[in-house]
């Protein structure tokens, strides 16, 4: 990038069940707290962009609903929708956006009411002619578990230790929407949702909203004294029937791969064990966040189980992943999800992590994963 | 923008009645020409942006489904979505990506098929209570025509003469969706949609794909001897409830100027009028196009009825507008809409538009309007 992008301030609203919220209440709660934490007023916001997979007016309301529930007028405010992977993907284009120089102070900004109504294009839509073969989200990724437990002999011992974990680490977020730890046997013998996911392995439905306030980096210290640098940002995307796709594997994901690869070499990441001291991946279900490790190159392929379980990716392992609870304990408001995940990874890197905290974190990464596995964005963020 | 941005190929489907195209058969043939146009192959594209309002398949399948069917995969695809300015943001976003220096050469694609479905959120839909007062598209922009009609004196037959210049235009051009010219006695004998509006001064339902293809200008001379380079874009968002705010003279819109005013800023504009060769403008119905001049300063305020009927912005005058036939002739597929003005200005700027030439055009306009008039976005492209 011409310019480098910093990271001023972040916000989030309470994860869960958010019934006396509206859409731009949530909205309004997140931008403010970003705001604060940036220490400056909208005013100086000159763009935004508005991460949200589900409009809460339908799609001609987007852009519009932010404006109005900020009071955010005259300015640019986009809408983007990239699947699960639209907060990052939102994220992604402020930054290139500040790093061209048109901008120099953006707000980045997801939201997701989801739990007062169906909402269209999460399950069981007529227009996507697979899901009537019962491919809804937790059926695709099922598919792909199985097939990893064939080629690696793992089995669903290893998918609860990562419930196990989040949990334990989501009972230290005040955000997250659930904050109870659970044991391997309540994982196990919870009900069946797709073999071999029980309710435990699958994150919920959950409203909520992040913000991120971006800002060319060499006007951050202006700001504040612990501002976070963008280091690394790359997007993927790969065929939208990874199941039809005889070069797949399916025991991962080509589009995490690449998009790792890409934020690695803007970065000048070349061991990411080594040199990425805490991440947020997107673990929607349990078996996801074993895939990620492996296609982050956390650990070679097949080795996830074992990384787990070694306690390596867990707080006080050496990279500890989804400190926040992950979106199994955090929830998955959708587009609200990668902004979220900002706002954890720049708490660690200015260690206001609490109870949570890396010791030392200097280099963390952010990762969402969209579709069925099609869409990919990883970024990487660094104390400056 | 710390790098120029070029426009080094274009491409658009016929608009119209697609039914023998899918949306991916459009995206594909879209994509194909600009491509051709620009004498580069597929692999050479880094990086997309999908411009749709209503991707074909729900949410869930918009930046795929571009992988998919111009099997570009592995690389970033974004979504953008902002009500009828969606191609000219996506656009917009896509240009800022290659100014801040991470990808040399993108593909912007607009695509939009809507003739075979309802769309959801483009009318009557329950979310919108204003919906239900009747305030559809034709609806919001109707009240503020008779706001204009009150305040400045004019009346329906103004109305009639851009429909018959656009239809004029129109049929000058092979890709218009309608290509008949209509008489002023025609629009004004035409079934009323709501009041001044007939049907001819609406834009129709159609089906179609635009593309373009930019890349760092410094390497535009490795393509072409003839790129367009992109002078300067801005884009502004108000309030999603212009009628009831009570600052607003409902006359124009704010969010047009605001975007203009950025552009022009970027550009160096001080005087449109002079400055500006040809524009393409959001005649979304015949009354817009009238607000546009006035908002865009090609005239001063209740002006525009005496601009166009002096022909100042037809074919001949002195800042022609829509020469394509604008959205009344061109027909308006949402998100590609932005992209097939952009092919048109490309045509102008490089003195290939056959018989809508506009001599030795230099510099020109596109301008999307969106929403209830909440959402503007304005380009400046200029020869090289």
């Amino acid at each position: 990038m011409r310019d480098q992008v910093a990271v001023i301030g972040v916000g989030c609203t309470r994860f869960g069940d958010n019934f006396d919220q509206s859409y731009e209440d949530m909205a309004l709660e997140a931008a403010s707290l970003a705001l604060a934490d940036a220490g400056i007023e909208a005013d100086r916001i000159e763009a935004a962009w508005l991460a949200t997979f589900s409009p809460y007016g339908g799609n001609g309301k987007a852009s519009v609903s932010l404006a109005d529930s900020l009071r955010l007028y005259g300015k640019p405010v986009t809408r983007v929708e990239n699947f699960c992977a639209t907060g990052t993907d939102a994220f992604r284009n402020a930054a290139m956006a500040v790093a061209s120089g048109v901008y120099d102070i953006a707000l980045v900004l997801g939201v997701e009411k989801l739990k007062d109504r169906p909402v269209r294009g999460l399950a069981g839509e007529g227009d996507h002619p697979y899901r009537s073969d019962g491919l809804t989200a937790p059926g695709i990724f099922a598919l792909a578990a199985n097939r990893y437990f064939h080629e690696f002999h793992a089995g669903r011992a290893a998918l609860a230790q990562v419930a196990v974990k989040n949990h334990r680490h989501g009972a230290l977020n005040p955000k997250a929407h659930f904050r109870a730890e659970v044991t391997e046997r309540q994982v196990l013998d919870a009900p069946l949702v797709a073999w071999p996911f029980g309710l435990l392995d699958c994150c919920p439905t959950t409203d909520g909203a992040a913000a991120a306030i971006l800002c060319r980096a060499s006007l951050a210290s202006s700001f504040r004294s612990d501002p976070v640098l963008l280091r690394g940002l790359g997007l993927a995307v790969t065929s939208g029937r990874p199941w039809y796709d005889a070069a797949s594997s399916y025991t991962g994901f080509e589009a995490t791969s690449l998009a790792a690869r890409a934020a690695y070499r803007m970065a000048g990441v070349s061991d990411p064990l080594d040199e990425i001291d805490v991440a947020e991946v997107h673990d929607c279900f349990t078996w996801t966040e074993l895939a990620n490790y492996e296609d982050l190159g956390f650990c070679p392929r097949g080795h996830a189980p074992s990384f787990l379980a070694e306690g390596r990716s867990s707080l006080g392992g050496d990279l500890p992943v989804n400190t926040s609870g992950g979106l199994i304990s955090s929830g998955h408001p959708i587009g609200a999800s990668g902004l979220r995940m900002v706002h954890e990874i720049v708490l660690q890197l200015r260690a206001q992590a609490g109870p949570r905290q890396v010791p030392n974190a200097s280099l963390g990464l952010v990762h969402n994963l969209g579709g069925p596995g099609s869409v990919a964005c990883v970024l990487l963020l660094g104390r400056s």
